[in-house]
């Protein structure tokens, strides 16, 4: 890991434009951007392909954004009967839902899938230079809003019964975001008790699915390559 | 619906204390909170008992907390084959996670259970006003970031087995607030097709959990008295 601290972010630095489209600063001013970069304090910080960026259940200190490069996050089943992995490409902002709240740590593992730039601010204090800025405070709602209605409607999406609509559903609920690349590990067997049915059924469905160009099934592992295939 | 418009909350008036135990205000400086009272126009709307508070799909266009009395929300599948009720308790703050984000609308129908009494506030201008407190906006944050980790708690606690406990953890899943009286109107047939078992496995179980006092059976409902009864 190598690290580079700047207090001050050029305008005309390609940082500049990467950090202006992520969705916490979208809408925002060009001149309050630059002004409210000038403010805090950006801790950049590299990763080569493989090091463990953030581990599972450790404390939210600092707003995570992930600015060059992409990352797997993965997160284990509470029975060990599973293990959820996700790709995610930057420009992105780490978990925002674990930073406030009772829990305030990681659900997840994030391990960098090739060299990574994360750049670090810290919690408190960006959160109070935020809360100068009307559109960054409502951007920042709307992300914990949305994605509440995202579980929401997961939850009452219930009533997809066909033993398909109930892996997509499972494998759908796991992803923070609902489309690109999910791996699951898990055995035909331990898939069959999670969706209450007979490992025959399981085997049957998944590979009706690779066939149709859904999934690639490997051992002990599915593979989903673009999981907005799965909608509508 | 009897209404009554006021620019003044006196710092000496029952519903000054109601108002400041709610989440949203919880932690507030009593000289803060009162500037602030005096800055926003509080509506208070009576209802009496039975009448629709707010219908489902109607657009979130004010903070509505409910300050007196109790109200019971409401929810449909989407398939049509069970609705969802609960039972909220004064004081409440309705459904902040639908303000922001993409939805903007309400989920569920809120009728009242007896006489009522609510305070709407502009959202927009609440909104502006609690951004100049510090407390409240973090307030704000952490109210809708517990939601989102309720809701993923939910969602990864797929592993509980049992036929218990997946009906249980269907009405955990459909409830906002983990605690109090739940009902669910669904017929065996649907709660069966729901669990993907049969009509006697569920109504075995059912039967069971009403001999243990857990739940009462009525004609095509399940009703929880204590959702708390459940935890553990």
């Amino acid at each position: 890991m190598s690290e580079e601290k700047y207090y001050l972010c050029s305008m005309n630095s390609p940082m500049f434009d990467t950090l202006k489209q992520l969705p916490l600063f979208q809408g925002m001013d060009t001149k309050d951007f630059n002004s409210l970069l000038q403010k805090i304090r950006l801790d950049f910080v590299n990763y080569p392909a493989g090091e463990v960026i953030i581990k599972a259940d450790s404390v939210c200190s600092h707003f995570v954004f992930l600015i060059k490069g992409s990352v797997e996050s993965s997160r284990e089943g509470s029975s060990g009967r599973f293990i959820f992995h996700e790709k995610i490409e930057s420009p992105h902002l780490i978990e925002p839902y674990s930073m406030f709240g009772a829990t305030g740590s990681y659900n997840r593992e994030y391990r960098a899938l090739e060299e990574c730039s994360l750049l670090n601010v810290d919690k408190q204090y960006l959160y109070s230079e935020l809360g100068k800025y009307n559109i960054c405070r409502m951007n920042l709602l709307n992300i914990l809003s949305s994605r509440t209605q995202q579980s929401d409607r997961h939850i009452w999406s219930i009533d997809e019964i066909t033993l398909r609509d109930r892996i997509i559903r499972l494998i759908q609920g796991f992803s923070d975001i609902q489309y690109g690349m999910k791996r699951l590990i898990i055995t035909m067997e331990n898939l069959a008790v999670l969706m209450d049915t007979t490992r025959l059924n399981v085997s049957r469905e998944l590979n009706l699915m690779e066939k149709e160009g859904l999934i690639v099934l490997r051992r002990k592992e599915i593979i989903i390559n673009a999981l907005e295939k799965f909608q509508g």
